[in-house]
């Protein structure tokens, strides 16, 4: 059955990669008007999931539901998305070489690209719209906490691409939402250019392990702050407690506070008392402990935690060497912040941190699209290939090279 | 053992990645220049491939063999290397947010990089002397029937990293030449970032198959010549001729043509005649057997096959639609060409193949780094992430995005 989904998405990206931006933003806007317009249907829908659902987690539950405020942003980001600048058919590079041959490089649509993830039905139109906004065709495949909800609203893309002229087959759902299906779209390297998993370290580890065609590696934040010696102590709490607590849950939150054994006496008191005064449990190593009684001792499997909540470890470090070091060792590329007035300090800490964002005072939190300036994301990339950081509409093509001649030979 | 060279790379790594332009090309002047000194000792070393290596074919022996102008020409192409612009610590996009963070995009090396590839030894000094331009450690496993001579040139390039003030582990060896070490380096995901096969497709493929990095899929090059109705027929010949005979080995060759019904009874017997002229063997569909008498019939295999020697395959379709389904079918994402005067056909071409170069009336033999003006290349990927035809210096990096803020929070 995947091979028969593989073969239509294929044949839609054909005639997707030739489409106007016109045709693409008609389908968008169309999508936006039907999710207001269905608002019924998709709640009915939902309603079937949340139903379903009563054994799942409070916080997985909400992650589920959708509710009319909730479809009208919705319908919204799609319609932010559709503002965006075409990102295919663009010329990024051209030069006339000495023999006279004329090489333009020119973006293009991956072609099909694959989504797995979990119970969120948001991100079957925020991964469908990014998708078609760049010419991609989208096999879809959600979890089965979602699957009333992704059905509707699949039913409600497909028809809309087909009224804007564009093939429904852009957008497909696996409506199998077993183990076996997510492993065997993750084999379809015949049809899938580009395998995105969003959700859980272990969906995305297996992804790793399994597919056969490129991944984009997204989501693991484990992130630091550094507070060196010479920061400016209010400046540090204040970044410390929004990168923690400004919305835990997210990639970009810090996972981890570091603080340089010169300044802890001085500075971490008063960063813990703004912590724990947010409800954050601190869990220190020994000398934090010492200075902080509100902390419970760390274990070894705090630190590379991604707690995702109203935690944070907390390590006394040596020097700026030692907090490298750590960050080397536990961090996931992602984003590692500094807090120093030496500039020194943050030159080392920028040439030798490997991540896709790396900071210097200022919060972890800023790692999204939206706020570089890019817009949509579809999840920030941890690996080094194709792109790094917030991924944008524009990091799901490619390019191919155009050469024109007059029968030159080599 | 394998573990351990992938600490020492990932080690030799950290201090590469902030290594001056000088250092870096310091260490390649000292390669290039020892590649000249050393030729007695380099020459005796591949004398021992050579004497174990005589049951190889023909061909593979004079892969395997180094020679003193051989030798010089490596040390040319490392100086050439040595020349590019520096590719990493290059500002690629800044901007400043309205909440005033500046940010700044900038390329930095991938880390480690692996090559596995087959027998000849100049692959070693062209892997090893683009990462080492582009600030990335490299471990290299070779072919069995290369060990000798490869020993002898990695010992050269180490100790010339150590004169240049680099760490020697910037360049490795695995001496281990079965497939096992192979197999085990296409699992070293914790160490190496990226890894690149050359050689055969069934490397490849095990790459792909197997390995838990990114992997840089290079290579396979089914290129097609489509003859258009509209061509102007000497040019065809010559194209045709070019992309078949230059250099039938390569991957930018020609492997099979296609030809418009129209023009092919006109067209076919001039075209064939040069390629029979220089010794091609042609295997016709049944119309391309009718017109040359001198083709013998197609196998179902022969389409699609790269044969990397003087044969060529050749159809005679009804239209160009024909054409563009059989690339689509039997193409390799590598190099294809249309010969037209047409420039509706030649539109229709360029926005439905789907490969890394596009050609109207050129050879495909111009898929290349240097003939693309781009310098030195590791290979044509055929892959759609990461990069595109020719693998230069400047796309064996990354970037990370730098911000600087004022205590900003989110």
């Amino acid at each position: 059955m995947l091979e028969a989904m593989g073969r239509r998405a294929r044949a839609a990206a054909k005639l997707l990669q030739n489409s106007t931006h016109q045709q693409r933003d008609q389908a968008l806007e169309l999508i936006a008007q039907a999710l207001q317009n269905s608002e019924e249907t998709l709640l009915q829908a939902n309603l079937l999931d949340l139903q379903e659902g009563q054994a799942l987690s409070k916080a997985l539950q909400d992650r589920l539901k959708l509710t009319s405020a909730r479809l009208a942003d919705i319908a919204q980001a799609v319609r932010e998305i559709k503002a965006l600048p075409d990102p295919i058919h663009q010329l990024l590079w051209q030069d006339t070489r000495p023999n006279g041959l004329h090489i333009r490089r020119v973006s293009v649509p991956l072609g099909v690209i694959a989504v797995i993830y979990e119970a969120r039905p948001n991100v079957t139109l925020d991964a469908a719209a990014m998708c078609l906004k760049s010419g991609n065709a989208v096999i879809l495949r959600g979890g089965k906490e979602a699957i009333h909800s992704n059905t509707a609203l699949v039913s409600l893309l497909r028809s809309a691409c087909l009224k804007a002229g564009l093939p429904e087959d852009c957008v497909q759902l696996v409506e199998d939402t077993s183990r076996d299906s997510a492993m065997a779209l993750m084999r379809l390297n015949t049809y899938v250019d580009l395998l995105i998993p969003r959700g859980g370290q272990s969906l995305i580890r297996s992804a790793i392990e399994n597919a056969t065609m490129s991944v984009l590696e997204t989501g693991e934040g484990v992130c630091h702050i550094y507070v060196d010696k010479a920061a400016d102590i209010p400046m540090a709490r204040d970044v410390v407690v929004n990168a923690k607590c400004s919305r835990p849950s997210t990639c970009n939150a810090a996972e981890c506070l570091l603080i340089h054994k010169d300044i802890a006496k001085e500075a971490l008191p008063m960063i813990a008392r703004a912590l724990l005064d947010r409800g954050v449990a601190i869990r220190g190593d020994a000398a934090c402990c010492r200075i902080v009684p509100e902390a419970t001792p760390a274990s070894d499997d705090d630190w590379g935690r991604e707690f995702n909540d109203l935690i944070m470890a907390v390590k006394v470090v040596q020097n700026l060497d030692e907090a490298l070091e750590h960050i080397e060792r536990y961090g996931t590329k992602h984003s590692e912040a500094i807090i120093t007035q030496d500039e020194a300090a943050k030159a080392r800490f920028f040439d030798s941190v490997d991540a896709a964002a790396v900071y210097h005072n200022a919060s972890t939190r800023f790692t999204d699209g939206g706020e570089f300036g890019f817009g949509a994301e579809i999840g920030i990339a941890t690996q080094k290939l194709h792109c790094r950081g917030p991924v944008g509409v524009s990091n799901l093509t490619t390019y191919k090279y155009l050469i024109e001649g007059r029968g030159q030979t080599r």
